[in-house]
């Protein structure tokens, strides 16, 4: 089944957005043993007339990010609509979904809004519950066409709606053959992605029919084994076997919310003092639904006044030690976990950049503490030295790490 | 000028690893007043050569990422190469190279690996000082084939190559015509994309030439105007008149980096209290570097009791009104100004979702407050009917923008 992917939008030509959808849809596809042969981006507007029409020719499904929005340059839906020679009807379900979005927010409809309720006829409305701009399937005709997906472009809108009404009929389209591809995917932390490869590959030469992938995000390392279902276990096995701690989770879940789970398990609470992350911990947390169960409150404590007054951290011990120090971190996390009462805090102090590093404490060096009701404070001394986004995201990450590693029982140290 | 960019790597279209040539190279050429035609991302193997013969007629400027490592797969130099009819010679510049980053190693070189010293008849070597396959630059022979450059896929050695050897060479190709291309970009919020179109081209309509692009991201719209000087200042002069108060800049900076200049400028502090938001107000304020000028704590207030404890709510007014409520968010702000002893205070709370809401306070409702040491507090409704994360992210972007408009001098209502 060949399949191909264009995306409309010129932000993404002038690279005002990375495209983050060709990623998505490789990544949703190969889940269901189907791959992008393919992808194209084109500006927005006329461009689209060719693109399609090239695909038409070659491909047995093709999938069109972008272009449905209400403006002038949002072509997509009618310049497939006449390639294929369909009329456009105005569909009532989706003027109601359109109105009702626009009452919902106390807005007024205009006319071009209301663009988006033409569908062709013969195509099929894909829901979009985050936006106004629906899907359009075009099932194949006797052979004649590629199945075609009209998909939006903002990712929050294109998500859920791959996930509820594209996936669902991709299932149908593919063939057994491919279906019997499995994978599983562990998601590690604390080991390089050169070291695990390392100390994996020589054992997976042993399994010549799995294939395994690594991808390195930010601390996280997500290793991928594909293959038929006994390979795949016996990949996992290995892993298992040399990576146990730093094992975070073999299913989709992000850290936070592997760490929420167990705090929900364990009915325990968890605070946090962050100076360098700015709340970004905290953030991160209450990223996870349900978190309130388990988080109650965090103090940001980004001037050493803040640290004293909020925390109790005696401004000598900044003084004689730096902000950015094992014996300041360790009381900032004491500190938090008494005034909070909760049963673990964290406490991170560091030095983001780009100004403020010293020949001891270089740019990138952060200080993270975990004090716990019913453990030793650990403090450890950890050095990202990348920007100040990514550092921020790394030192959440190692953060929440340590708590995890001691809600499953490892000893930190 | 017509320029397509052909990224080649089977794992961008299995979705293991996200593209980020396209935005590099766009932003990149953007800047010299260039843009990428098209894109086209294919697997790695025999599909470039369909693809640049392709390419070949319809651009005028080909850059091809990837496929020039030494594995069997990587087959772009030569592909291209026997395309145009160019017998391949060792290059002992380039053997040197190689060998020294080996013995620099302390790695055996292969045979595969000098394979990437074979270089095209009449091309040229680009110096690739992050790793051994030196990109291949292909000047326009007689304008009977485009310009074309070949270049490693790792993002470390693509970026500072790209820098030095191909914006150069770039610049020289560049005609008068397409730097003469100006662009303008406007970030504007309070307005939603539609309504924003709906209010702009009617006006647009009396200048053919401009080109307009609209990309709405989470409560931010982006405007952007291209086309020759002239035509873009007529065009920015009617944003400017219609969306004054709307607009947060005209320069390339995210609203934060706006808040926190404009705070930074008055020398003036701001302290958050946060509620549904968890964190990610502080956090984003403090991804400006710069920001500890301006940004002193914030208190991360979950529980009902946190904001009693930490704010001095009375538990009355929550227990009367509710946590959600106009008088809780309205208490929590002053309680933070007054705590913190800064200049200014934002105070949110919402029902974030996706439990929680109310026929009253549905889904998606938040109250956002700013207090000022020298104005009155304002306290306003929102809704942000979408995701967990989207509503984290819309709440923080209102947050900012209500303190963007007081230190710009609008009064708030």
């Amino acid at each position: 089944m060949k399949i191909e992917v264009i995306n409309t939008g010129s932000e993404l030509l002038l690279g005002r957005v990375v495209n983050t959808h060709l990623a998505f849809i490789g990544d949703s596809l190969f889940k269901l043993g189907l791959r992008v042969q393919r992808q194209i981006c084109i500006p927005d507007g006329e461009e689209i007339r060719k693109a399609v029409k090239e695909s038409l020719e070659c491909s047995d499904v093709i999938i069109v990010t972008g272009g449905l929005g209400p403006t002038t340059d949002d072509i997509t839906c009618e310049a497939v609509a006449s390639l294929l020679n369909r009329p456009l009807h105005q569909n009532d379900t989706v003027i109601k979904h359109i109105e009702s979005i626009f009452s919902s927010r106390g807005l007024e409809l205009t006319e071009p809004n209301l663009s988006q309720a033409l569908i062709p006829e013969g195509a099929e409305v894909l829901h979009n519950s985050n936006g106004t701009a629906p899907g359009i399937y075009f099932p194949a005709v006797a052979d004649q066409s590629p199945h075609i997906f009209l998909l939006p472009g903002p990712p929050r809108e294109l998500v859920p709606l791959f996930n509820d009404e594209v996936v669902p009929r991709l299932k149908n389209l593919r063939n057994s053959a491919a279906a019997s591809l499995t994978h599983h995917n562990f998601k590690i932390i604390g080991v390089g992605e050169s070291n695990l490869a390392h100390a994996l590959d020589d054992d997976f030469q042993s399994i010549p029919e799995l294939e395994v992938g690594y991808c390195c995000r930010l601390g996280e390392v997500d290793v991928r084994l594909i293959g038929d279902k006994n390979v795949v276990e016996l990949g996992a096995e290995l892993i298992r076997k040399k990576f146990t701690r730093e094992t975070v989770t073999e299913s989709e879940d992000p850290l936070e919310k592997v760490v929420v789970d167990l705090l929900i398990k364990s009915k325990q609470h968890i605070s946090t003092a962050e100076s360098c992350t700015g709340g970004l911990i905290a953030s991160t947390i209450t990223d996870v639904s349900g978190s309130s169960e388990i988080f109650n409150r965090s103090l940001i404590t980004y001037a050493n006044n803040a640290k004293t007054e909020l925390l109790g951290i005696p401004a000598d011990l900044i003084e004689q030690h730096g902000a950015v120090s094992d014996e300041v971190a360790h009381a900032m996390a004491e500190g938090c976990l008494r005034t909070s009462r909760s049963d673990h805090a964290i406490a991170v102090s560091g030095i983001a950049g780009p100004n403020g590093g010293t020949p001891d404490k270089p740019l990138g060096t952060v200080y993270i503490a975990l004090a716990s009701k019913n453990d030793l404070t650990f403090v450890g001394r950890f050095y990202f030295p990348v920007d100040r986004s990514s550092f921020k995201i790394r030192t959440t990450r190692a953060a929440l790490d340590l708590l995890r590693q001691r809600l499953q029982g490892f000893k930190l140290s």
